[in-house]
């Protein structure tokens, strides 16, 4: 009997624990370790507001953000400079749309995490992809360097400008193409919000095979540029299988337009693939469409405590088949002492209660200050080994080193804070991170991507063949070198 | 109550049938209509041989097939005849592997198909990929054409030789090179057969995540170089997001390794999925990481008569559960009138003997004499007409114009039959197929892709800015144009 794990019951506090991971058998979602409490024991987290990264999340009075070129050793390459010639160009490609606001600007030019921040004195809002078309064509006409920007909710400096280059906004591009309600096929702009889609395919009977942190922010079109991972990644896997059909901008202003609705599509090479994960390096995405899976009927969510805060999420066609499996696992669990206590939840307030915990400890964790974060695949039996490694190695230098992340997928998130950006704490971390990553075989970004921030971490993960053929892929289809210049792939010498 | 659909029923008779398509609300695997009875009632079914691709399955006495060079308008490019001393240089690399046996070639130069023929006077077996690099490397710098041959099961021409290439064998590169019992994570060298990987997988609690008809012959580095849909593609996805990582030899012998074990890696552009589908004419796949899934723990197929045959396959973890969900449907599917009669299996015995039936279709069909096929993506709605269509509009030339196929993944496999191989009715079918296709908005290739026979339809489904950029690639990667020439591409004007 384990009454403690009737649906249902209060939520309990969590304690602060840490130690060894453990051996798990089962479909873990995500797990976290460390979290500190986040708002309170209980209405607060129960009415969490949909999680949204903006500015205005950010802590008030929190100083200006260094400028990137300052704080890091990057030099201007040869582009134009963006002229009044030029706006009144892009005025009668979108007029009302050149924004030179200064306040939209700032905000645009700054990410969310506040560690990296671009001088770019224009933002276009596109509302069709022919319009990215022209636009691109002129720029690669004029040599302008464009920093394409979905919802600015990224964790490596890929969606703001390094310098002076124009931001290439597909906020006003969210309109929803097509929806098959039979296949669950979605087509849609690049510029929708996740959140929003999500919303629009449930109604129908469907889900996003996609979902995370950031997607009352996020826009499909930049999950896919830079293949989000996410927290339905072990449920219905990636980008790379559930992206149907794209439709791209080359950096000359050609559309590409691959945006298959069908599910199968042999005919030649798999030009999509290209750019998902690109980070925008290698065109714009301005359409998708994706593969929805039917909604489920039933979902649980199990939060466990044991050495490590474990949430588990199932989904199933039928709730009282899903509560029987669950039930005997969690039985099993707590006979063999793996798991010590826990809450389960079946409606959505409760929920969304939970997924909040984890859903914010990226927003939290910035509130600490400064934020240097790795996001690292690696074997399952060393997953937790670097944390333990770091707070040994680093002391009182770091505010808190916290590891969390997806157990299923062998994703670690590494979060170590500080008061304010150091360079000698950096100097501690790098390459010390990589190369213990490397040393393991593990990847130096899984699902957050390079941008800006990792690019020179590259070839810890990958051969010097495989440098080569990116470097060549970008020369092919960017040869000027025009989008979102000094992101993705090292400078070369 | 419906004493008929209990497991365990005797398998009935089936009678030929044909009508249109009715809605499906389900996961449906695959379906079929006209399929003739294959081996008798009884005994032969259920003892069915694993399927085996090979030249012995052909009618005994059929014919030669006619040299590709004869019976298509295609000229060779001017590439180097291998010489003597060019033998002489394999067998320095590959001492004792270099095959010039004329009964060997035979059957190496010919599709399963019989429908086209190279005349290549050299096999290569190398076993290792630095064997693989030192071939091309070699026939790089000799100018010498080279036809990358897995288990020569291809349906489009894609796997034999056109003129003289060189056939490169991955038949001895069967080794497994490691699996992980946690992930389920299986690495192993391009040539192992898929049906070995299995049951190798399946004595360890998992599956591979593809299965298709021709098992018992195909390599895995063929399924990943054709992109193989099958018969698990409903169920567990694409293998654009089932691969993990490829080791992949270069047109000029470079190696590229990108062989990651790790389920997510956001490192850089994604460049094994370059190779995915890309019919081994932008590199030689040695190496292949696949992600199983669990081994399901309950298995049941249902076999259904209606105005079509339709077979479904669920997978689950638990029998009751399972049992209780597919009896429920099918209550509902005959209480409807949409299902006539069937039979569920579960069984491994009579699971086989049904998955025989859809499997060996096609090697049935052979039987007829010549087969056109066809492999088509269209929206589900419109699936089947093309079908009556075509019956109507070829009358007594064809033998059978049959449709089967997966109707879940909106997948036609058009076949057209005849006594030989007849131009006038060639000329009747194409362009007509796949002008019909495009007209709907389908694909002229769903998943046996374009090798050598198709390569021409390309541009019913690809736009020119694509055909492009695929040519662009091709030119980067191999730009001797050495790899499997004559196939995927259409000829450059």
């Amino acid at each position: 009997m384990l009454p403690r794990l009737v649906p249902r019951q209060p939520l309990r506090l969590f304690r602060w624990q840490a130690a060894c991971a453990q051996g798990a058998s089962v479909q873990r979602r995500t797990w976290a370790s460390r979290i500190p409490r986040l708002l309170g024991p209980w209405g607060p987290v129960g009415n969490s507001p949909p999680v949204c990264r903006r500015s205005s999340s950010t802590p008030a009075g929190s100083p200006e953000v260094a400028l990137t070129q300052e704080r890091y050793p990057v030099k201007r390459l040869p582009f134009s400079t963006p002229s009044e010639a030029d706006l009144a160009a892009f005025e009668r490609i979108i007029p009302g749309r050149v924004v030179t606001d200064t306040e939209v600007l700032a905000a645009s030019n700054v990410d969310w995490l506040r560690t990296v921040r671009g001088c770019s004195r224009v933002l276009l809002r596109p509302r069709t992809s022919e319009e990215v078309a022209h636009i691109l064509r002129y720029c690669h006409e004029r040599n302008l360097a464009v920093n394409p920007q979905g919802g600015n909710t990224g964790m490596v400096g890929g969606s703001v400008p390094v310098f002076d280059e124009i931001i290439l906004s597909t906020a006003l591009m969210n309109q929803v193409i097509s929806f098959h309600s039979v296949s669950g096929t979605l087509v849609c702009q690049a510029g929708c919000i996740l959140e929003e889609l999500s919303q629009y395919v449930e109604a129908r009977g469907f889900v996003m095979p996609l979902d995370l942190g950031a997607k009352g922010s996020c826009h499909i079109g930049g999950n896919v540029a830079t293949n989000a991972g996410g927290l339905r990644f072990l449920r219905y896997g990636s980008l790379h299988g559930t992206v149907l059909g794209l439709e791209v901008v080359l950096a000359d202003g050609t559309v590409l337009n691959c945006l298959s609705a069908l599910r199968k599509d042999n005919t030649g090479y798999d030009l999509k693939q290209l750019f998902i994960g690109s980070e925008g390096t290698l065109g714009v995405i301005t359409a998708v469409s994706i593969q929805c899976p039917p909604k489920p009927r039933a979902v649980n969510v199990a939060f466990l405590e044991s050495p490590f805060y474990v949430l588990i999420e199932t989904s199933g066609s039928r709730a009282e088949h899903d509560a029987e499996k669950l039930n005997d696992f969690l039985e099993q669990a707590l006979r063999s002492g793996l798991v010590t206590d826990g809450t389960v939840a079946t409606d959505q307030m409760k929920l969304k209660a939970l997924w909040a915990l984890r859903e914010r400890i990226s927003e939290a964790l910035s509130w600490d200050g400064y934020v240097y974060k790795y996001d690292l695949s690696l074997p399952t039996d060393t997953l937790y080994d670097l944390v333990t490694d770091l707070r040994a190695r680093l002391g009182s230098q770091a505010k808190h080193v916290v590891g969390y992340g997806h157990l299923g997928d062998g994703n670690l998130h590494l979060n170590v804070t500080s008061e304010a950006f150091s360079r000698s704490l950096l100097d501690a971390l790098e390459p010390y991170v990589y190369e213990w990553t490397a040393g393991h075989r593990g990847s130096v970004s899984a699902e957050h991507g390079l941008g800006f921030k990792k690019k020179d971490a590259l070839h810890y993960s990958k051969p010097p063949a495989a440098l080569r053929l990116m470097q060549q892929l970008k020369a092919l289809l960017d040869p000027k070198g025009i989008l979102n210049p000094y992101k993705t792939l090292p400078a070369q010498a």
